[in-house]
């Protein structure tokens, strides 16, 4: 089955999130409108609503990730959900116990949800694809340590800012080549049908088939970033200066940092983006990380927003109006 | 105090869950009884019952078991108490602190029940005995990670299967000399009335005092399996591969692996079981723990309600009627 | 910012809970009012209030301290709050991330408390001082291990057992230099205006500037607990022995090990509290431990109840009457 028709069921509704690619506008504004019905909830003097009163939902982390579990298991806990963690290494797989016969026993127990973080690439499709009827599965970053969550989130915080996306041009900015976050991105923003979108790396952090992805590719950060809207820095992965694709990373920083003399070129009101956490003097300055353009905790905000609408979309318990009025007690 | 004694209150109510042997036939049926009436809440859509709200259940894990450790926190969960995870090891017992105090803190901050994992025989029965008047204690495994939880699952699941026990026969297979589970389905099996148990295993895994317990031994799989209605296959531990007790993983598959063509030799509608993990090709062929006759995941599911039951029968809080429609929000 | 005014508001009211000094005696009064609200909520059926439904508090363990994070987490879940423990050692500083910037990205997911465990002195400070306006932060021990909820509970303890604090003579027995917690307590005691204060200790652990604190100084045993209504025994702080400080375990014992005969200097009603756990034969002899006298117990107990006091107050919410009513489930 591929990875397409894997996370949509028969009607063509979201079933599993496990990949930007292959998902319609249709199903990123339905993610990016129910995250606004959410939105407001942490701002309530009750974060909670019932929608998913009753549900299990378990944490399943092949390796750990604090900050990533810590996002899942407030975005469940503020739908009311049962949040169980597991910890694969220390559990019972050192029994022998194999993947599937963990998973056949996680579903008999009448869980409704894995979120899954692996560090090997493909490892939430593959449970996707041997998980029960009632199982679904979210995909909590694999491989490269990314997640399709982290798109989203982006995109609603820019739809947030800029309101409609189909004149904007965003610039992605560092390893693209490792970077399962840019693939993502692109696919998002480019399904929104943003004007443009840039990418900028030295030539060794732009893989060979970038041309097929509709991108513009720009090696000098000076030309790559004038005039657009959203700036989105990626993480650079520390390992990857022991190779050689890499300088050291003060010189990276002249290179490809973000600093204010840079930052000046995009347009005055461009907002400026990175997962986090962030390596400061690495990929930007400080001042532009705490600067009135950064919106990076905006993201971390609407991060929770947005993991609380893929998790009732897949669950099939979306709310129809305003989630924030839900709570009655 | 006699176990026996120690897990029953005066009125002979069940007070702490710690060992089968010493409770009579109407105590199991009540328990059976109490989790046919939780069946159903792992199938609703709000998976949750009332009963537990505001009590605080420590789950007191001496040694590590995820798979242990979840059953036991769904199952309270859908109770609605709340859940502490105490991993001891890791705890204040490096500050010097004794069990004794330990258990008289947790006491204090008036918790109601420690559901307690050990690697040591005894244990949960040495807690049981030194425990508050307000406390009730549950056997999570002790010694050979065997747990009391497990024999009343699968008294469940043949109930669910066979109906009365009257007239079963029974088989169960494998490394019965140090299995705890071994002796805890004997007993229960027994107190339950059914017309015959029997062993089967080699020589070097019966115990010497086998005979007292009123059970068949066989060492030769085809007769042992002839015409039996369930057939339990016991976990083999594979350190005692080390030994001199048990012949190579393939020699013990070939004598007494459970394979289709040996299935066929039993009742044609005979149910098999087994606590997991499993050792696929070890204890069983794979055809067979995922074949027709294999109740196994069922076993899984009817864990959640059996000790959704027994939690809240030493708790004093059994439902009176149908747990399953308690739920009102 | 100095502690003092760093922990209230410009109301003068309670918004962070970091250290004794600095309150003033109605701060204290407060505390202890609230605590008692919360007392009885332990003993109910339904241990639970829904005060602070739908609030985030995290348990931020920069060391663990399974001890102290169970305390905490049953007064948060016992307020119906949302619970995330963080483990900080293993989490997202590996990843280069500063202490700042996690804080920052908690904050953003609109978190409400953190309670911060770590292992030097002043970091529940620096990440108050630090800290959104809309976060409180409780000190659940810095650099010796000290927190001044323990001084709290103490005070809610004696207040229980004695009433009013004016005719109070108050021993505290111990090593007074190293102790975090002996400090603290001086602070709460004189502050509600106890009668007197003693320290009692050897003086290789006696701090040089102990007269400023308003205290009298004993290095007898006998002198020191003579007519006292209230004995403190300090924690021995084993790694102290190694040095030159302190003679053998059980020279120390001879000299300010509680003993029944000690004990028989103090009032008859006196009442002997220890913080747990205690090094019994060391600090103190198992027959006064566990002994008529002794209280070591209820102030675990009363622990929760003005945990939940400090955790309910810094985030504006206290009950305004008998808290012990509000649950209507």
């Amino acid at each position: 089955m591929s990875q397409d028709s894997l996370q949509l069921d028969t009607q063509g509704r979201l079933r599993h999130f496990l990949t930007i690619e292959g998902l319609k506008r249709s199903h990123l504004a339905e993610i990016l409108d129910t995250a606004e019905s959410f939105a407001s909830v942490g701002q309530q003097s009750v974060k909670k609503v019932p929608l998913l009163r009753g549900k299990t939902i378990i944490n399943l982390f092949f390796e750990a990730s604090t900050r990533t579990r810590t996002t899942f298991e407030l975005a469940a806990k503020r739908l009311s959900a049962d949040v169980l963690n597991i910890n694969v290494s220390t559990s019972s797989t050192v029994k022998g116990e194999s993947l599937l016969d963990m998973l056949r026993n996680l579903e008999a127990m009448h869980c409704d949800m894995f979120i899954v973080r692996h560090g090997e690439s493909g490892a939430a499709h593959f449970i996707a694809c041997h998980a029960a009827p009632h199982i679904s599965v979210i995909n909590a970053g694999d491989g490269s340590h990314a997640h399709p969550t982290q798109a989203m989130l982006d995109m609603f915080t820019i739809r947030r800012h800029k309101g409609e996306f189909g004149a904007l041009r965003v610039a992605i900015v560092g390893d693209i080549m490792h970077s399962r976050v840019a693939r993502a991105e692109i696919h998002a923003l480019t399904t929104l049908g943003v004007a443009e979108v840039r990418v900028i790396a030295p030539r060794t952090l732009i893989p060979a088939a970038v041309d097929t992805l509709g991108v513009h590719v720009y090696h000098d950060m000076n030309a790559g970033l004038r005039d657009v809207d959203v700036i989105i820095m990626l993480r650079l992965q520390r390992e990857r200066m022991q190779g050689a694709l890499l300088p050291s990373e003060h010189e990276y920083f002249t290179c490809y940092g973000l600093t204010e003399d840079k930052l000046a070129l995009a347009r005055p009101d461009a907002i400026v983006m990175h997962p986090g956490p962030i390596n400061r003097g690495v990929e930007m300055a400080s001042e532009v990380a705490d600067g009135p353009h950064s919106v990076i905790l905006e993201q971390v905000t609407h991060g929770i927003a947005v993991r609380m609408a893929i998790i009732s979309l897949t669950l099939g318990r979306a709310p129809t109006g305003d989630a924030s009025g839900q709570e009655t007690g």
